[in-house]
């Protein structure tokens, strides 16, 4: 779902730069050149210009870039300056992780509620959320704005989940399980985390 | 640091291959064409064929994939038939998690120490493991056939983190934290996992 003619190798590359640039403002640095901030991200300055001119640039030949002025633009572009709704689906170990390691306002996501099937969790707070049952669901999602879910459940359940879920109306996934939303449901924008994907890929790595 | 040749962007795509094998598997299917896998991994058998080429073949033209065999062999390029020991650093919510959701086992590794600076945290069990004081890594690392680390810890303890694992001796690390090890140790494997960078892209993707 890149920008036109932009491709998601470029894409996945701009909230590290994003990243990068916070904390380059962070330490009150103002300006950076492409050389600079190659360096500090273990990239090339060609790789760097290269990726920001798929949007536009932003940077002056010779002059380098605004730390704060360029951190901005790619916020935007990655449309952090609008506050989405989102649910969390699990409020076991992974959904407490999730709930309480990610800054989601600053990621352009607001958490307003965590559902639950699990009878002990239900009723528990988390991130000063109070775990609601599984069951509150679909009242939930029509009374309120709600257009993103987090899932951290196991495979075996999402799929059920997923029929609900985009019944009312929820096209917008973030998704720890191996369950393959697109395939079913073509309309909608999944981002999945493969952690286990990623413990193969490094054990690959050591081999090599 | 991938394969000779190898893209890491198919490097990245057979831990997919392995996991859709093995639910096959599972399921007991016997043999799979590269259309049928194609459809079912959302792909083209072009791509599936292309990618498997890289590692020689293991297909017969007109007859299929054996899917115990394919998955057998993927495993034995991840490296999967071979346990490497690790250790965990961070028993807080992300590192519950982590030490929870995964079968180490199933990919490459045991996990077999967990270690915490939180006194709160220390001698609390976690997946049939006590957690011991970071106090402990270096004689525990020393006394055993540890090579690789998680870090589910604050980028702010990172670094010093790093140098005594890397005093020790470990040179791959599975990496939540937004500390890039590798910039600063060029002998090390790191795989780094930012789940921040992957919401912000699907915050991204909802835009477009």
């Amino acid at each position: 779902m890149p920008k036109e003619g932009v491709s998601m190798l470029v894409i996945r590359r701009l909230p590290r730069y994003y990243r990068y640039l916070s904390e380059l403002e962070a330490e009150g640095v103002e300006k950076i050149s492409s050389t600079k901030l190659a360096a500090l991200m273990n990239s090339t300055a060609s790789q760097i210009r290269q990726d920001l001119n798929c949007f536009g640039g932003f940077g002056q030949q010779g002059y380098g870039y605004s730390v704060s002025g360029l951190r901005e633009e790619i916020g935007k572009i990655l449309g952090l300056n609008e506050i989405h709704h989102t649910i969390l689906i699990g409020a076991g170990n992974l959904g407490r992780a999730i709930a309480t390691h990610l800054n989601f306002e600053q990621l352009g996501f607001r958490l307003t509620a965590i559902f639950e099937k699990d009878t002990k969790l239900i009723g528990t707070m988390l991130r000063g959320i109070k775990v609601l049952s599984d069951d509150e669901i679909e009242a939930y999602v029509k009374a309120n704005d709600i257009d993103t879910a987090v899932l951290a459940m196991p495979k075996e359940a999402v799929e059920k989940m997923i029929d609900k879920l985009y019944g009312c109306g929820i096209r917008s996934y973030w998704n720890f399980s191996h369950y393959d939303i697109s395939k079913k449901y073509h309309d909608v924008v999944a981002e999945n985390v493969h952690l286990s994907d990623s413990l193969m890929t490094l054990r690959y790595m050591m081999n090599q």
